[in-house]
C-alpha cells in the first residue's frame, strides 16, 4: 500500500529521492512544495529539464556538459593553451570556474579510479587526456583532483600516464583552508601545512 | 556572468535551488545528475512533473492533495468519522498516514499563525475546520499541530473557536519518543514527560 494518497504524488517523490542531497524526507517536502508552487517552480521547472534534456551534451573535446560542442571554454579563445587543468567532475570544473583563479582550459576525467567499484583507467576520460597533453602548444598539466585517497591515486596514476609527454605536471597545493583554525584541523592537513610551510617576507 | 557554462544548466540549478533541502551547491549536483541520468531520472521527472501539476488539486473538504476532490481520505467510507485529526501540512498527514495508527478523517489547516509571518486565523483553513466541527457524527478533534511554539499557539487558538462546538478536543501526547536518550533530550521534553509520567503494572 503507498503510504501517500495519491500514485502520482508518490512517483513524483520517488524520482525526487534519486536525487544527490535529497532523503525520502526532503523528497516528500520537495513535492509539496513543487505541487504548492505550481506556475512560479513547477511548471518552469518542467520546462527548464527539457530543454537541458533536449540541449546539453558533454563536450567531445574535454567532457565538460554545455549547449556546444566543444564547450564554450574550449571555443574560448581568450583562454590559455598553454594549461590544462585535471578535474574529476564537472562540478568540479564550475567550482575553478567560480573562483575565476584558472584561464587555461579543463579535462573532465568523469570519476576517479577505484578498484572498490570496479572503475579502472579505461572507464575515465584517460585515453583524449594523454592524446591532448601531446599537443605542441601545451605546457603544463594541473592535476586538480580531490584531496581524497581514489583523487590522490588517481592523481599518481595520471602523473605516470602523462611523464612521457615532456609537459610539465603539476598538482593544487595543500594546507589550511583560508579561514581555518587550527584547532578544527585534521592532523593529515596540519601536516602537510608544516611540511610545506613558506618563507615569510 | 554566469558561473556555469550554459544559461540552461544555470536556470535548471537556480530552479532547483529554490526546493526546500537543496541549497546551491547541492542544486548543481543535483543538475548534473539529471542531465547524466537522462534517460533513466530527467526524463521521467519531467513525466512526473506535469502529471502532478495536470492532476494534483487540493481536497475543498480537508485541504489534502490529491487527484481526485473529495480526497481518497474523505471519500473512504471505511474511515472512522467520528474523529477528525488537525494537522498543519500534508507533509503532517502523510506522516501520521505512513505511521498507520490513525483511521479517522483529517483537515489540514496551511501552516501556523504566526504574528512575524503576518499569518492570522483567516489565512487557514479554520472557518472550514468549524463548519465540520459541528457535523453531528463527530465526536473528537485531535489537534495534531507540530509542538513548536507557532503549532501551540494555533492549537490554543483552535481550542478557543472549537470550544462551542460540543466535541471533545485534544492533543498528542507529549513525552520521550520511542528510542529516545534521556542524556540528549532537551529540558522541555524531560520535563513534559516527567511530569505526564503514566503509573506501570
Amino acid at each position: 500500500v503507498s503510504v501517500l494518497a495519491t500514485g502520482e504524488l508518490d512517483r513524483l517523490v520517488k524520482l525526487l529521492a534519486r536525487l544527490p542531497g535529497l532523503g525520502p524526507r526532503s523528497a516528500r517536502r520537495a513535492a509539496l512544495y513543487l505541487v504548492k508552487q505550481r506556475e512560479s517552480l513547477l511548471l518552469p521547472l518542467v520546462e527548464a529539464l527539457a530543454l537541458a534534456s533536449d540541449s546539453v551534451r558533454p563536450c567531445s573535446v574535454c567532457g565538460n556538459l554545455d549547449t556546444g560542442n566543444p564547450c564554450t571554454i574550449c571555443n574560448d579563445t581568450r583562454r590559455d593553451t598553454s594549461l590544462l587543468c585535471v578535474v574529476e567532475d564537472v562540478a568540479d570544473l564550475w567550482a575553478l570556474e567560480r573562483s575565476g583563479v584558472f584561464r587555461g582550459r579543463y579535462h573532465v576525467l568523469g570519476g576517479t579510479l577505484s578498484a572498490l567499484d570496479g572503475i579502472g583507467p579505461e572507464d575515465l576520460n584517460i585515453e583524449s587526456l594523454t592524446a591532448r597533453a601531446r599537443a605542441p602548444e601545451l605546457d603544463e598539466v594541473i592535476l586538480a583532483t580531490n584531496a581524497t585517497v581514489e583523487g590522490q591515486t588517481t592523481a599518481h596514476y595520471l602523473s605516470d600516464c602523462l611523464s612521457g609527454t615532456g609537459v610539465v605536471i603539476s598538482q593544487l597545493a595543500h594546507g589550511m583552508p583560508m579561514g581555518g583554525e587550527l584547532d578544527y584541523l585534521d592532523e593529515g592537513t596540519l601536516g602537510w601545512a608544516l611540511k610545506s610551510r613558506q618563507p615569510v617576507g
